[in-house]
């Protein structure tokens, strides 16, 4: 998909069995930069075993189970034999034995360095080990990424590796500020469309243009099917909203939702490997008065059902009474907590109100109490706000949250986008993330207007890739500016090839071009202009004396 | 085109014989925004008369020339009769008679309220007086905006209208930090594409979807009739490029061009009623060694010629000695300078370097002498920035060029988006206007790669108009604020034909929603829910407790 240029190259570990893949571009011709000569460069790839050309995927087996080899937390698990069926490829699930702490989180707190930590430093790093030491940008100077940081980073909280033992098809990744941001698809059938097997191609689809995870928001019949499939077909962590199918069992009434079967649930999606879980925990009773004086109320799925119960029971949220034993349960498989905020604004007017940052201070609360328990944990954040007021959120949401890696939807900048709803969202993401946001969810032209298609998809991912990177940038992350360098000398080289490799999209770079070579009749295959200015009024051409 | 629930409107001025047109939105219900019961709301609109069913228009002819008919500058302007065959409509053009300054800075500075600046204060305000008097946001308060105001803005240069008094089919705007950010869309034939039509064609199709200016870049054969047929087909300001031209006369080669060359090449122009002319007279000898190191060298079309004019004559830049003389042209029609940024940076790691705010500073000495001489002026900025060295530019621009407006490309945050720029563009571009740029010149998704077409114009218009939205939210601009609380308001009610209305892009939102609702089978006309999350799991329709 990417051209010939590009290849698929894999990277083992030094303390683990572990194979990191990346995509290596093969330049056609030597660059310098900074006094270091390229001649090919790897990638950031989330594409998983699907852009290489020697592997055959067949959806129904699904891909290579890579971490099952890695060995690691023998003799602290358990298989759950009473409920392997779950299970699609007949691989009977794990849990950590009684007793037994396997998050990363707790492994990091025992200075304990995982193949995951390790995969995830290799990956960040590039193999540019030497570009990143030579780099600085405004007198700071740059180390590359070690194991032992990506463990401190985990050890500290900052960062997260969403990665449950019961998904070994995952290609590790972290989510903090200190690393690359990220950004997450959401993908799934809502009630009125699209088929399993469309879920996962979609799954699939979204990895190869850039989703560093994915969260399936399935609602409709066979839900239990189609994230089986999803996750077995993932080189991407799996995230969940648990609520939706806890609220099919309840047969769509919110008021006869129970713990019990929330729990059950969670154990469910647990043993089939979902990687992270969002969990509106932290709406509470306290918190409805406020989001009901607003314009748009409740604009979360989950928190509007969350607030439905509360309020016919008139008591307590459930997922907040109950938070040490869903802590519990995530720990046992190591599963990553997205702590939903419910209340997050659904439109400009709602932004940075009582209700969002009454539930943000209880987020920061419900933080503490996950990592008395060793479970890794992210905070999910807004929704609808002004460019002014966005830094306030992520000011607020460090000093509230302790410094969890945040998870923010957009933000997005205006209300009245629709149709170009991704635009808006790589907006306020872009802000965001250069301010420490560490992933963005992204958001599709179809956003507040229906349910997105495949192409949707990809300019929803590759429009937020453009926001992440941008704040990669801005943040002096040592791969980002060499790629962006890489790319203006070979724009500046009228290396084509080269421009399109580098891209973001390759495949839509080289189609645009083309197509424009095309309509005006320049059938050249290398030409040193474009037909934006055409040959005699290019600027770089004349700059260079040509 | 935006459907039946809006109509033209005209509002009538006191002081002058004007008539400010408007798209006003007839809502399918009335909302209470902060105790105003809205049931219509006009909105700004550029598309003139394109988008009035009740007229008719004769491209061959052109559009009503609307400024003849306020009959101001009597006995200021003497015919040239000796150019009159220049205009296809047989008016023969204006201009000052010596002695006499009829720019409309000259009138701000004698205090003088002329119709442009009635015109644009109306066209400020929506005819929402009560509701920016009474709007509030973080402490502050609002006036609309007056004449007065307006005219004190021009007076201190601070903001400009461009409006050549040989543009009589203008509707004047204004662009400047204390009014809504303005947007500009490039069109013009480049040597390898398209015809004469289809660039009259595209100038109206940028303003339909919302520019505010276009700037005509054509370089081809035919450029001045080409630019005839957009100029009296244009109701949004003109700007071009002279080089260009110039250019052309000098059959391609820039050593060959000539001070008198290129001022016959203004008077042309001028004679024809552009209203801002982009002119290089920043680029000096003393900044070549320093554009040199770059990594990309100089990328504005203008600046490299001038560069190689330079060099070959080893001389001081012909604009910069004949600076005043260019300004006593300009001053006779009218025409504002858009100083060009020659040295803007091509990519992230050219950005905020010597040679960028070298030429800076030496805008800003430019900027003293044009308003010696009553010329309306602009700065242009960059180019390729990184998120984090934006705000930087819009400092030192305030700084250096004595708080002129600043008309920037971009900023692009990164090099790598080919194919996505629109979004790129839209990213940095919303930052600086958060910050004070008054207008963005748009970017579309064919940057770097080929000529736009329609829908590349479309999607770059758009995406910039997303920018300039979200930078006036964050500015709190009280109309824009009104046009989110609607659209909330109306999202909030499933009032589907009034979010269509409300939105940038009426159109699209109208279609994706329909296709979505038809390809999921649902033909209802006005359903609660939309395909995103289908109808049991919408937020909003739980939150009403439906």
């Amino acid at each position: 998909m990417y051209g010939n240029a590009s290849e698929k190259t894999r990277t083992k570990g030094c303390l683990h069995p572990i194979e990191v893949g990346m995509r290596t571009v093969k330049l056609s011709r030597s660059y310098t930069c900074r006094g270091i000569e390229f001649l090919s460069v790897p990638l950031y790839d989330t594409s998983g075993p699907y852009s290489d050309p020697a592997v055959t995927v067949d959806p129904e087996r699904g891909i290579d189970p890579v971490r099952d080899r890695w060995n690691f937390n023998t003799g602290k698990t358990e298989t759950c034999p009473e409920t392997g069926a779950a299970s699609s490829r007949g691989r009977i699930a794990l849990r950590a034995k009684t007793g037994e702490s396997i998050t990363q989180l707790a492994y990091a707190r025992n200075r304990v360095i995982t193949p995951e930590m390790e995969y995830v430093a290799i990956r960040e790093n590039q193999l540019l080990e030497a570009w990143i030491a030579g780099f600085s940008i405004g007198g700071k100077t740059f180390r590359p990424h070690t194991p032992e940081f990506v463990r401190d980073e985990v050890a500290a909280g900052r960062a997260i590796i969403p990665a449950n033992i019961n998904h070994p098809e995952l290609e590790p990744m972290i989510i903090g500020r200190n690393f690359r941001v990220k950004i997450n698809a959401n993908i799934g059938n809502s009630a009125l469309g699209s088929s399993i097997e469309e879920e996962v191609e979609k799954a699939v689809w979204a990895c190869r243009w850039g989703a560093d995870t994915v969260m399936d928001l399935s609602t409709g019949a066979g839900i239990h099917r189609t994230r089986e499939w999803i996750l077995r077909n993932s080189p991407v962590p799996v995230g969940t909203v648990p609520m939706y199918q806890a609220l099919e069992k309840a047969e769509g009434v919110a008021e006869n939702l129970t713990w019990e079967l929330f729990r059950d649930t969670l154990v469910e999606q647990a043993l089939q490997g979902v990687d992270y879980f969002t969990i509106h925990a932290g709406i509470l009773q306290e918190h409805l008065p406020a989001a009901h004086r607003r314009t748009t109320g409740i604009v979360s799925r989950g928190g509007s059902i969350m607030a439905r119960w509360i309020k016919a029971h008139n008591t307590e949220n459930f997922l907040f009474t109950h938070f040490d034993e869903i802590c519990d349960i995530l720990g046992a498989y190591d599963i990553a907590i997205s702590l939903g905020d419910a209340l997050r604004p659904g439109c400009i007017a709602d932004a940075n109100d009582h209700a969002q940052f009454g539930e943000l201070k209880v987020l920061g609360e419900l933080t503490l109490r996950a990592w008395e328990r060793d479970v890794q944990v992210m905070i999910e954040g807004p929704g609808h706000v002004p460019f002014n007021l966005v830094e306030e959120n992520m000011r607020k949401q460090l000093e509230l949250c302790h410094e969890a890696p945040f998870y923010t939807l957009g933000p997005l900048t205006t209300d009245i986008a629709a149709g170009y709803d991704h635009i808006n969202s790589a907006i306020g993401g872009t802000l965001i993330a250069a301010l420490g946001c560490s992933m963005l969810c992204y958001v599709t032209p179809k956003e507040h207007l229906g349910l997105p298609d495949r192409n949707d998809v990809r300019e929803g991912v590759v429009a937020h890739k453009v926001a992440a990177h941008a704040a990669d940038l801005a943040k002096g992350t040592p791969v980002a500016w060499l790629q962006d360098e890489l790319m203006s000398r070979a724009r500046y080289a009228f290396a084509w090839e080269d421009q399109f490799s580098l891209s973001i999209d390759p495949v839509k770079a080289r189609e645009l071009h083309s197509a424009s070579m095309a309509a005006s009749g320049q059938m050249e295959e290398n030409p040193d202009y474009c037909t934006m200015c055409g040959p005699d009024f290019c600027s770089m051409k004349r700059s260079q004396g040509k």
